[in-house]
């Protein structure tokens, strides 16, 4: 049936600096959308459709009905516009939409924004936002935190597996030597292993440096149909969407089958592998949700890019680096990239289009990619979304 | 290039009761979608995603996620879920992105939920909730409401088109005549034109009774590709849909060309009947978004229903009655069926289902229609969504 899927590419990229910015959450959205419309060279097409992407608009920042008020503001009147919400995974939920409605026929351009402005509020308030994506009635009221499900899930992973916290501190090390080549990053130095270990605890065993930042910032895509990219003149630039898939698992984590593997992942990976008649031996550079540092190993083990309880061996052996065989997060991941959460998904499939593109920055730039992976989490593990990207 | 969109059908239907509820917004979605599963005889088929159009429920109810959570309380994990927001249009534009789901190829079988449950917080705090739709810079700021910017628009039509007040409240006894004889509306008791124009000033010239109720409540519909509606054994009930538009306008309403005009319900309505193949003409039965009277008589001409001005002609002629030649809001539309903005667009094509099922309650069954139209609007007037549906 998948066969059925009509061709959608990736024909412009734009992405704001991530971090405490100044910036409102409108011109953020404008900012990454007006330079994907540029990257693009599609200034003077029309829109059929603005897909947003965003967690919670209303509550972080006040401002509502974010996908019009985008379409007016960027002088797309009178395209579609919708905003879609799966908690963090949002911008890749987003991305799903706006694919399906070209992949259906119904558009043929459609702009995808991911934002979100999360510094305007206070830190406890902040927390108490981001707390409605869990299970209050299993969770949140028993004063669960993500953290504190990251770091049972930790203690799990721990004990299965015997990791230790000297090889779980790699994870961090590795984001931020990537996230200092990344000018875009909310971080741009370098972490030791010591550094991570000694870091203030935040739920034991997870330290501050486990735990990726709240962040503002924006990323945007241009999606065509096969006509419409012939049209645009950067066909050459132009990258393909091999496979999107969406996937979830049980709201609360209390009542899934296992703490290290997310169900909501494997299914979202298999149904991408399938639409794209790939596997993952097939992907050459990768973007996970790396929230906190053990969901990296997670997330690469449930995509099958290793084998289960081993993806440690291929962190310490470096074949996880930009330079290694099976890169992840050249970005610097969540960790330092940043994590305004809307924007999320869709800055990791600019930074795989980049990647196959080949114009990443230099020292994080994997060596001729084809095929890219990027994995989205959306609630604590519950709603998934996976996208495989591949040069034409 | 829409010819190469995939058929879709509406296989099932249901919806709980509109008004001010004790159930949650969960246990009101629940109730619609186990009662649209069953109306589809679908209780053991696999779902391959769940879309769910609510506005806000994050600051209604304090609960978030809800597509995963209403997922996992379906038992339908791990199918792909996905929120979608466009304001009192959120419920049409998941439909709209269900629809693209099965009609691109990428799923087979889809829940679509629409749900909102407004009572839970005092009316101060939902009009506060609701102005965020509005513009802050050009419109809220000034103290401009919904209901303002409603009787603005009745103010200058009155003045363009000669209508009287007499005229105007025949469209809420219209209403509330319907919506007697809907047992689930949110108002069940017939009005008279002296009532209405005596009822209590809101926003002069709009009284009480030309304005909609802020409700609780849901619909749901399953989605079905054509492979999944023959496996079904429910293909005599199916009913097609045909032509799906979505537009956008000009943010605030001071930007736009006309105040009794919505461009956004033109562009959308285009979309709809290019998709379809039909012509306004071909409409046999309609639900408008009739959130203020006066948006009847301009959104019947702006779909192109009657003659732009003598909207109100048809009316007083009786051939907007649920038994004449055009009619408009059998349900009791927004004003007596309720406008839980979330569920209402869900809630529209619901009943225009039962309508061309010959299903709808005695009173309001339209005679025989075979094609039908829904109207959703987002913002004040600023994001559309037509839907066109008709008998295989």
């Amino acid at each position: 049936m998948r066969l059925k899927v009509l061709p959608v590419n990736i024909v412009g990229v734009g992405m704001t600096r991530f971090g405490v910015l100044e910036s409102s959450i409108v011109e953020l959205a404008q900012q990454a959308a007006l330079e994907a419309i540029s990257d693009a060279a599609a200034e003077g097409e029309v829109f059929d459709h603005v897909v947003v992407g965003t967690q919670n608009p209303d509550e972080f920042t006040g401002v509502g009905h974010l996908s019009t008020l985008l379409t007016d503001r960027l002088g797309l009147v009178p395209a579609g516009a919708t905003r879609v919400e799966t908690g963090p995974s949002s911008g890749s939920s987003a991305f799903e939409t706006a694919f399906s409605l070209i992949a259906s026929g119904m558009a043929e351009t459609v702009l995808v924004i991911g934002v979100e402005k999360m510094s305007g509020v206070e830190r406890g308030v902040a927390s108490r936002i981001l707390a409605k994506m869990m299970s209050y009635e299993n969770e949140t009221r028993y004063g669960a935190t993500p953290a504190a499900l990251g770091a049972m899930v930790a203690r799990r992973y721990i004990h299965d597996y015997g990791l230790t916290r000297d090889e779980l501190s790699l994870i961090p090390v590795k984001a931020h030597r990537n996230g200092a080549k990344n000018p875009l990053a909310h971080f741009q130095k370098e972490l030791t292993v010591d550094r991570v270990n000694n870091g203030r605890i935040v739920a034991d065993p997870l330290t501050l440096y486990d735990c990726c930042p709240t962040s503002d910032g924006a990323a945007a895509l241009v999606l065509a149909s096969e006509d419409v990219t012939r049209g645009l003149g950067v066909s050459d630039d132009a990258i393909g969407v091999l496979g999107v898939g969406h996937g979830t698992d049980y709201h609360a984590v209390q009542h899934r089958l296992s703490l290290t593997s997310f169900g909501a992942t494997v299914e979202a990976a298999r149904k991408a592998f399938e639409m794209a008649h790939l596997e993952p031996s097939d992907i050459d550079v990768s973007e996970l949700h790396d929230a906190f540092s053990i969901l990296e190993l997670i997330n690469m083990e449930d995509i099958g890019l290793v084998e289960r309880g081993h993806a440690i061996d291929a962190v310490k052996e470096g074949r996880t680096d930009a330079q290694g065989d099976i890169p992840v997060n050249p970005s610097g991941g969540l960790k330092a990239r940043g994590h305004p959460t809307g924007a999320t998904g869709i800055a990791q499939i600019r930074d795989i289009v980049l990647q196959l593109r080949g114009t990443a920055p230099e020292d994080i730039q994997v060596a001729s990619p084809e095929v890219g992976l990027t994995h989205n989490i959306g609630g604590f593990g519950n709603n998934m979304v996976v996208t495989i990207l591949g040069n034409r």
